[in-house]
């Protein structure tokens, strides 16, 4: 006879001292996937811990009804890119990150738990080549949607001294 | 008799050289609006030029059901804010920045108009009191609403050496 597993604590499940909200009715707005990030990680425990320190290449396949709007991509050296979380729950307003002994608001947070999933990557380009883009310094899971591509400015997108207190204090 | 005035181009009206696409039929997922941002700009041509050196204080108003999500948000000194340009076109790929001969494509601009028109601002945090955030460096339309508020680590956002090489080549 099989011994019942402990069921791991998922990400995605609600834990001791998380707080959840009841979300609007409706939506309000609507959004394309337009493509696909290829990564190496099937499951969530193959990520890498830092995304930054990662020297995996990865890919974005543009859906090819955009092909014409990479036009000078390819001089970019970082890019931003936005992705959606499609299997993230999205009313927890207090998180229990793992680790941690007490919650934090989904907004201090870059879980991709929140009312909008959508999660946000800096990621050095490598190569475009017609559709497909290489990238580096990227985490997400094998499949991922993709929602959008931006340019990096570091004249508006990088402050080298921004910090986060509670991060910080925890590090210490 | 009125004279007929010429009509100025508008950001979201199609230009010579600029290109469109036909856009899916239906939506992949939906979005809450979380808020509003609050700003005394009420017209595109008011929003200041260059947001980094904007010193004026807007306001993010947050959706008061989603209140206890912004608890250790003070302990973070920039924000990532996205948000919703409601009034863009979204299918332009090749667009014609004011001032540019050429044509570029969307996934090299920061411009409101792509498939999904989810702005991003690097913002500092003045402070926060209840659901209302203070905050600097913003350049968008009042009343304009939010998607999502994220801490920035400057361990993984920051990138000072990054540049767009179209754009540096602009302005040489």
């Amino acid at each position: 006879m099989e011994t019942k597993s402990a069921k791991s604590v998922d990400w995605f499940d609600i834990r001791p001292g998380e707080v959840a909200t009841e979300l609007p009715p409706a939506f309000d707005a609507g959004l394309y996937y337009i493509g696909r990030i290829r990564t190496p990680w099937a499951r969530r425990e193959d990520c890498p811990k830092n995304a930054a320190e990662s020297d995996t290449v990865c890919t974005v396949e543009l859906d090819p009804r955009y092909a014409r709007a990479l036009d000078k991509v390819e001089t970019c050296s970082h890019l931003i890119l936005l992705y959606w979380m499609d299997q993230a729950r999205r009313d927890l307003l207090i998180q229990m990150p793992r680790h941690y002994s007490e919650g934090r608001g989904t907004f201090a947070l870059r879980s991709p738990v929140r009312p909008n999933p959508i999660a946000l990557s800096v990621v050095t380009l490598v190569k475009v080549e017609d559709t497909i883009l290489q990238i580096k310094n990227i985490d997400c899971l094998d499949n991922t949607p993709l929602l959008d591509i931006k340019p990096y400015f570091a004249s508006v997108d990088s402050k080298p001294d921004a910090n986060v207190g509670w991060h910080r204090d925890h590090h210490r």
